[in-house]
């Protein structure tokens, strides 16, 4: 049996939860997974308002959709991060406040908790997100950075989610870290790290999602057999490296799109994802859960790129086979 | 939107008009690139007969075709050429005549001319085709050849061209070369020095076709990049590398179909074009005109070919985004 | 004309006839490749009782199916080859007897006489299968190997297959090997060897199957270049390389579908194999037979696999020009 | 007449001048290239002390050793970055003071410009290094990085730096940025943009090193065509990529050194960086200045690796043609 | 410092063993790894005659070389071996006697105890060789090979080699197998799975050699870090793959030396072995054994290749750096 | 033994032999190939001038260098050409005459025959050059060329050259055509079809030289093994394909050096050759003849380059082995 495919709505935010609903169910989509910014899926709201939460599911009904996880990377980002001006733009005002660094990373590590609080109420037992660091900016070793700078960022990291992790867990919730530049843990090496720090927290899984590892060009089957009993959820989004003598893989500090960066993300298909070889590593470590397109591409008409993308995926979909093939060439 | 998709009428001049645009209306084409020969398009009979132009308007409305662009390969390859005996062969005996070499030349160049004013009658403002070359022959440089050598073809190509231009610009048609081995403009650095020749005409731009760029090598992409406003048409052809170790990129005087050349003509998406890096670069730029496809692959029947062409092209021609997403994550 | 294409039934010998002949007829495939173990075609029984080869064809003919060759790679394999335990499993017990080397390898050769006569009654003229080898084993030239050692092998293999080749010679029927490991001919110099050693023989000729030549790194388009006249029947199967710097080419001693695999097999479509230069080899070589799916892949379910193989077949199946194209470009 | 070959001091300065210079011109070094900290050129003493320039002349003349330019990377990075904890390991006492990073920044500043004077008395007219980067650490787009937020660090960068090239341009020294990650500029995109924000200061150009761009993938020879007249110093280092599916091109927050990083500083000749192409266009630019050896290699001890190094480079220096070769074949 | 660099006698056996010391020495080797087999050293006569040991000894301080390790692959391939007519060609008649193969395997386990004890009466503590194997030739999984058929060949191997095993601890001596094609291990899934088989015994270890991973695409590197314990002895072989789209990497049958072959052994240096990452590999596990070139390339004079080699290992035994570079980069 | 390794004069004719011949005796060649232009070698004086050849050996023997065969690539060119301004630069004045084209072509092939005389004179075996062709130029097939066409070249180059040939046979002398773009053979296909064309006249044969294979992507080992018996010389010339994605592999019309061309020649050693495998094979088919430096490279100094040439290949040619390895397995 097929996994269900559903459409992440962090890039559609701009539209109303309802109107994207219908479009999507048109497109053959089997449900969504709710972003929790725009009107999508408000983790105050949910708390605090009585009806909020059946009203997102009445919305998912009327369409039949389906929703199996909720998503707040914006949010978790500011739980680590070093704040600055960037930040403010992806917070609401009651989050940032006056924007004072710590009170921010402190608001923000709140509402991660009430982020599973509200899941197991919505009924969905897996949030995904980001986690946000402070040592990410140092990747490059200039100035000379010691190992002992490292670490300093992994116990912060782990002083500020093992509380949060711990709520999730009480709650019956998952966290699935899109493992991703900017984050704790962006590659398999620094994803090992993280788990280590937090030791090996059992609400803390990750959100497999391979465009972020192509152009890193780390293979995202690695990840897959590295880490088999922590993929709590997967992404469908794709990225190409487009490498051409003059572009850098850092990318330049161009925007996406630009076609003199070194790499950039791309619909579902149209990138250096392989995705068979994914699709045999989730049945091998038998991830049944949903396949969620995440869709990101400024090069292509969106309304153009998500039903093709749903295809691609319909199409690679497969299951495990059942039989021992050179078993059938028995006589008997 | 999407671009038309139109087929190149050049590989099937067999085939009467009427029959053509029956067969490729039926295949769901919506429109043909007339080529000016066989009984597509006659230059002569456009100027001189009053009823031709609407006659090939007849044929194109009964079967629901649109017409962007006239096409005259074979005639433009005669103004430059040294002429011998293969050109006779491309030619009407009108044109040809007794075959001196640069009486030749200047019949062909006075066709052009007129190709211009019978495309202004035909109602289109494009016309395709190729230019020849006095110096396509020397591309090797041996015997030792100079950069005088070279830089007279460019002169006569610009003392030729030149008040045919004038005519096209008089018409309010332009001009599109296909840039091809054995023209004055093979390559980027070829038509960059073509178009310096001509003073950078406005009449003056390119039929874009990747098929003879992946053979030398050259990204097309890297081509459209290069010249964003002289992209006057644009051609779906494609080509595949086939080098062993022991075929050649020069093809060893091989028949197109030989196993034993380096490269050969193949169905659009049979060969080494990458079409979605095309689609991106031509939405770059604007570029709003048809995507026509040349059909040429000596291994494959054309019947099969043609449609299925058309479907790969259908599925790629995607539009740009009108949304910056990552605005979508702003939360207001 | 696109060419019939079978399902080759030894993978499926698990299910009785009727049922995987309803099931394949329902997919659209156009006939059945009959293997000579399960219940699908026996060899003895054929021989031995009247309405056995009727009853075969009432159930291809009630489900539409064609039938084209049958194929006995089991008992084949066991004519050269040096008999150890695994032979058991593949041989029933009429065969295997006492299990005495030479006494199986006899028996076996005597069936493979049979199954020339077989498929005579039957009214088909390609047997597919194995000829075993008795030097396969020592590929690898330690402890020191010499050429004698190695021409011993030929010779055991003349001696022992041509007595059977005269059958088939009688019954004009012809023999396909599948050239694969573990065979007398498992390559280009091999194939040659095993021709050069029954002195090509007309019987004798090759079951065409790429899939055994993309892990060995010989391009199938060789073979076929190189045996346009001995291509007998044809395989659609896909083999996929899977080199990470820890995989060996030769596979670890490990089952198909582990990843730490060098190579497995794959899905057609799915692997290294491509199709478009095979199709045109077969083209020019004119081979008209059956492109027969021969289905094995431990990472994918069956039934999925099956019908979206076929898919890829018909979408790749195409015919030669019979046009030359520039001819076309003639004025005339 | 081949270029000096020379060795840049920074990674020696644990040893007094005197004794590597011993070393050095052992080796056959033509001369040294000298960092501004240890003790082997101190800029505060060459303004402050009479003696001071003189007694490094001596250390250099007593062994036969050259000086064309000195370096002073460190503080040249404090002038532009986000000051941390880091930056107190590079800066002597006087220069951190209290460490307040706006006060830090200031006087790093100030002490360029006396580096550029100190430059002038040494008698050298390229100073080398860093300038540090307020905007580097954003080069992940996310969270949401506008090019607004781009367009501050490059302003910040003109503001900073446009009067200490004023007294470069003063002293008649010119500065050479060493294109490098966590600088203003680090590839070819960004070189360009740092030269538009100063509007192409004469004082300010690039110290060419190869090894910080390989790794980015960019092809260090297109560095150099397109900034020809740029080029005011070039150093030989070398990098090496080391992708395997599991290693991350950003290096996974681990040291120098560790074989699961994605790429790493090697000896030259020892990686990815091809030599060949870059004399010859070093030739073609005309740069005449000295190959200084930048030498990292943590895997290798740097007694054994500097002199194969200097081997490697004296047998790449080559010059270029003066015969136009096919001339040579005119028979008079 | 560097390791010393010797040469394996095994391709010289030919040449009695002082006239091959001579030679050797001429070239400047530091020392032999001596083959027991020829005259180089005979096991029996070790143990028998009193002066032999000394014997060996007095030619070998003659030239002033050094002997690190003794070497029997030809008797420990038989312990393991189906033994068949080629395995009498490699054995003294005193070990084949009536050539009954469990005779053989016996009287060949014996004379591997016997070798630890002569390498200790010798003074060496590292014996290299071969084990054999029953279930190499299965490698290629048809007829249907299931695990448990593999899985008797492993414990085939323990139970013979354990009790070899012990006597080797007994006298201070481990064995070193070159994991190699036809032994019990020949990659690294093999190689763990030998190690798991007899309890991770410590007298049991490995003779890394190159040459036999890179035609079978394993990394060599890879083997280093997988087994960094295991590592006894390192030889410097080199191959070469040669894959033409005709040649198979199993290479036919054909002789060594042979164009058509898929992959061949050549003179270090000629190869597809990188030899700079295997040292850093061999300087991180802290391995200061010899280096012992094993000189196999049937397509080079070994006069020529022997010297040539030696040279080029030479250039590359570069040690690790003790210097933490960036360190230098502190002011103080 | 190793080959003699001399330099051809050709690019060198601007300085006067005995100068030449002093410099390349300093660098330690063995011999020259005397072109025959310049005042190297002069046909018409060595069969009219009692003296002349005399005075060449004089010139060589006073610097101890050998000679081993003359070329004369100018003249052969002009045999089957068509003349056109650029030969008037390569040939003297009493060949190009009045410049009618067919007069040059019958007074060039009169010199050819003339050139086989004159090396019997001398006492050299070979004579290598070019051939032209009147249908080189007509390598891409548009406008639409036949068969016919390119036939009607081989029957004119056989039917000029045969007389040739024939005085060729007589003097016993051999002529080595350079395989080479331009000429009636350039790749594999072509040198057969000459070969045909002349029904493999004896004396016409091939001077082996891979930098005109490299950028077509021939491999030159597949050239030798297919003409084994036919390499009558060789040289050591290279060549480096360079692409880019802009750089076409037919190289813009632009000169040797600019690196916007696809491919330039470049100092033996620095480019895409790999000089290994030729060794090997002309070790195979038993070549024992020189190995002729032919130095061209516009961007290296070549009094740099020519005697770093020669070390390269002194450090190449080595020489098959004469013992069967495994045999020294042998135990006696």
């Amino acid at each position: 049996m097929s996994r269900p495919v559903t459409l992440f709505t962090g890039q559609w935010a701009d539209l109303p939860l309802e109107k994207l609903a219908e479009k999507v169910s048109g497109w053959g989509f089997d449900g969504l997974e709710l972003a929790c910014w725009g009107d999508h899926f408000e983790v105050d709201r949910a708390l605090n308002e009585d009806s909020y939460v059946q009203s997102r599911w009445d919305i998912l009904n009327k369409y039949g959709l389906k929703c199996f996880s909720i998503s707040n990377h914006l949010v978790g980002q500011c739980v680590c991060d070093l704040i600055d001006q960037r930040h403010q733009r992806i917070l609401p005002p009651r989050l940032w406040g006056d924007g004072e660094p710590e009170g921010v990373r402190q608001r923000c590590a709140q509402e991660m908790k009430d982020n599973a609080r509200a899941a197991k109420l919505f009924g969905v037992d897996v949030v995904n997100g980001f986690t946000g660091s402070s040592v990410w900016g140092m990747f490059y070793f200039f100035p000379p950075t010691t190992q002992d700078d490292i670490e300093a960022g992994y116990k912060d990291f782990a002083d500020r989610w093992t509380p949060i992790f711990d709520v999730f867990q009480q709650e019956g919730v998952r966290y699935g870290l899109e493992v991703h530049p900017t984050e704790i843990a962006y590659d398999i090496v620094t994803a090992r790290r993280a788990l280590d720090a937090v030791n090996n927290h059992p609400a803390f899984g990750f959100n497999f999602d391979p465009s972020h590892f192509v152009h890193q060009f780390v293979d995202p089957v690695e990840f897959i057999n590295e880490f088999p009993d922590r993929i709590y959820h997967a992404h469908v989004k794709d990225a190409r490296v487009q490498l051409t003598g003059r572009n850098s893989i850092l990318s330049s500090h161009l925007d996406f799109g630009d076609p003199r960066r070194g790499w950039d993300f791309v619909s579902p298909g149209h990138g250096d994802v392989e995705w068979d070889p994914i699709i045999r590593a989730l049945n091998r470590i038998g991830y049944n859960g949903p396949l969620s397109i995440e869709w990101e591409d400024t090069g292509m008409d969106r309304d153009w790129g998500a039903p093709e993308s749903l295809a691609m995926v319909r199409g690679q979909d497969f299951t495990a086979s059942n039989v021992a093939f050179d078993a059938a060439f028995g006589s008997e």
